[in-house]
């Protein structure tokens, strides 16, 4: 069968696709966004695991919202308005792909961060939208950027990752927040915030969220696969309650619910005492390899490769002068080490940054160094 | 924000809307598709769940096609071509959506039983499917109309039950079985088999799959949820290759992947040693409740209430003389039992059929009299 007509011009994901060719034996990958997974908390989770075949509940149908004694833990965690409403996820990504089903129209304006999380813009482009790219500056996105393109009206649904972006790492300062929040009551824009790397924060302090300045306007989305693990592919969505009724009845058409014993282990996962503690180490961890991973690049890396320095997140955004970004990452791999380009974060692969994508938290701090000597020599 | 132009007629399923009202104490329900929880393999999985916290592998983004031993496992077991592909799935549903998705333009037409599953009829609404029902016969779809709506050259996918057949438990004919495969091979129709109660047969012996007899124009989808436990929403979906990759692409952008430790605790289930003999048992206890709800409904139901015989499967079609089955619905939940109205099962919500499925899987033999019993006094 012909796939329909809208899809024929979407690509798989880049980075999904290399995952092979990064994964293979010799290659340091820090291309993915994986977490580091001997920090997955296996311990927290053995009791909970062991305690799921004792409950035959959790394998019975269940609602769509989600795992009810999830949902409350959820919403009392986040201090969750009344006026406002949850859902679980089969991890942020099926939230974001929720939101656009939900709300976009084809041709529907979507602002985006450019350069932005390629997930996402699959996610609308999928949906047809009509993408609209707005410069990110040091703090944030460039204002009157994002207010002329607000001003035009044919925006609906403003994207952003406010804390530690992807692939930037930047975090928005307090006065842009509110200044976005504000925009985006004024021109009636729907925000969504995309926060899976807030709590990796391993510098300053934290800030508040983007949607808490406009939570009428506002739907965010939570991911517990960068603090917790992702193969359980479990997220939460929450907005007003008369936006999430709707995205309830899109997901209950999708796949009913998400998988009840994973809300179970998640449940007792951030309700374990020793659930802070665990974000706490995994900040100092990614610190430590933060810190390895920007002096090797001072070290190995000559003049004119640049990066802004991070406060939290999983990536450093490296420029590069005058090279072609694919080229560069595809004699990486080559070399053994995987990067991801620049390109692959604008919309129409169009990379007016040369720059490449650098993980820094699954790698241990030594491989990062060895990763950055190899990278050194491709672009020697 | 405004949902999208085409969701502002799409309503949350009748049957999911009234779980918890199905679920109340006192309320029998025979309205759900719901598994019996005393059956769910818990002592089957006990080894298999705890040994997840040893694999962290299973804590890591993994593949979207699903995870490879599981995969491996399930192409051996369903004697996949090796011209076909397998894509493990959030439930059956999800595959669902994901054909619907990739293939469906908005105005193409799908071929449909009436009656039919009513999430099958709220994913292809979604897609702004034209839904072309065709009615069916005690052995399968009528075929004339079958053809009559192929050969108008508007259909592009025809879907179809064709093991005991949510809601009529019909099963089709061996005969009916070639001669929709040759329809579909002879107008080019994709054939989306849907096979959730095939291995829930207590009466008659196994036919081959409809999708056997045209191999390359067929996608398969079968579930866990029936046979072992639908909370960990699990289910695969397989075809020809070339309809498999965009199918990849598409479920890569809806969740990136299934849970992980889910998949791989559904591949220590299946490869079980008592995994045949668990689905002998299960067929063993849905005959005993079948024979229960059968002599129950005779006994306490007066003329014109009739329902064909099934051979397995988890539902009854009992039809109704003269009485509008809303109504006997929404009357019988207020004296003590719920059941569906045949409208829920038409596209259009239209009812040639004035019936009421009733389910015999959930139940206990004896509370399923006590429901026929209750059932009669609201028919008398």
């Amino acid at each position: 069968m012909q796939v329909a007509k809208h899809l024929q011009q979407i690509q798989p994901s880049y980075i999904r696709e290399i995952l092979a060719a990064a994964t293979s034996e010799g290659v340091i990958s820090l291309a993915g966004g994986l977490p580091a997974p001997e920090r997955f908390p296996l311990s927290l989770m053995k009791d909970g695991i062991a305690q799921l075949s004792k409950d035959p509940a959790l394998f019975q149908y269940g609602e769509t919202a989600g795992y009810r004694p999830l949902l409350a833990y959820l919403e009392q965690h986040y201090q969750l308005a009344s006026t406002h409403k949850m859902l679980v996820c089969t991890g942020s990504q099926q939230g974001l792909d929720l939101i656009a089903r939900t709300f976009l129209n084809p041709g529907d304006g979507v602002a985006m961060e450019a350069p932005c999380y390629p997930g996402a813009l699959q996610v609308f482009a999928m949906a047809q939208a009509s993408i609209q790219s707005v410069q990110q500056h040091a703090d944030g996105p460039n204002l009157q950027a994002l207010e002329s393109r607000f001003a035009s009206g044919r925006i609906k649904i403003f994207y952003a990752v406010p804390d530690f972006h992807n692939p930037t790492g930047i975090c928005w300062t307090l006065e842009k927040r509110k200044k976005v929040a504000a925009l985006c009551r004024q021109y009636r824009i729907g925000l969504v915030e995309d926060a899976p790397y807030r709590e990796l924060r391993f510098a300053g302090s934290e800030l508040p969220m983007v949607s808490s300045f406009c939570p009428e306007r506002s739907l965010v989305l939570r991911s517990f696969s960068k603090i917790l693990t992702p193969g359980i592919r479990l997220g939460v969505l929450s907005g007003p309650k008369d936006w999430l009724t709707p995205l309830i009845t899109v997901k209950q058409a999708s796949d009913l619910h998400s998988s009840l014993p994973m809300q179970s282990l998640l449940l007792k996962l951030i309700a374990h005492p020793e659930f802070p503690a665990h974000i706490e180490q995994l900040c100092q961890l990614y610190s430590e390899r933060y810190q390895a991973l920007a002096s090797a690049l001072s070290e190995y890396l000559g003049e004119g490769f640049d990066f802004a320095p991070v406060r939290g997140g999983m990536f450093v955004w490296l420029k590069l002068p005058n090279l072609d970004p694919l080229t560069v990452a595809k004699t990486a791999i080559s070399r053994g080490v995987a990067v991801v380009p620049s390109t692959v974060f604008y919309h129409n692969c169009t990379s007016p940054d040369s720059a490449l994508r650098l993980n820094f938290s699954h790698e241990h701090s030594e491989t990062l160094r060895e990763a950055v000597r190899r990278l050194a020599s491709v672009l020697a």
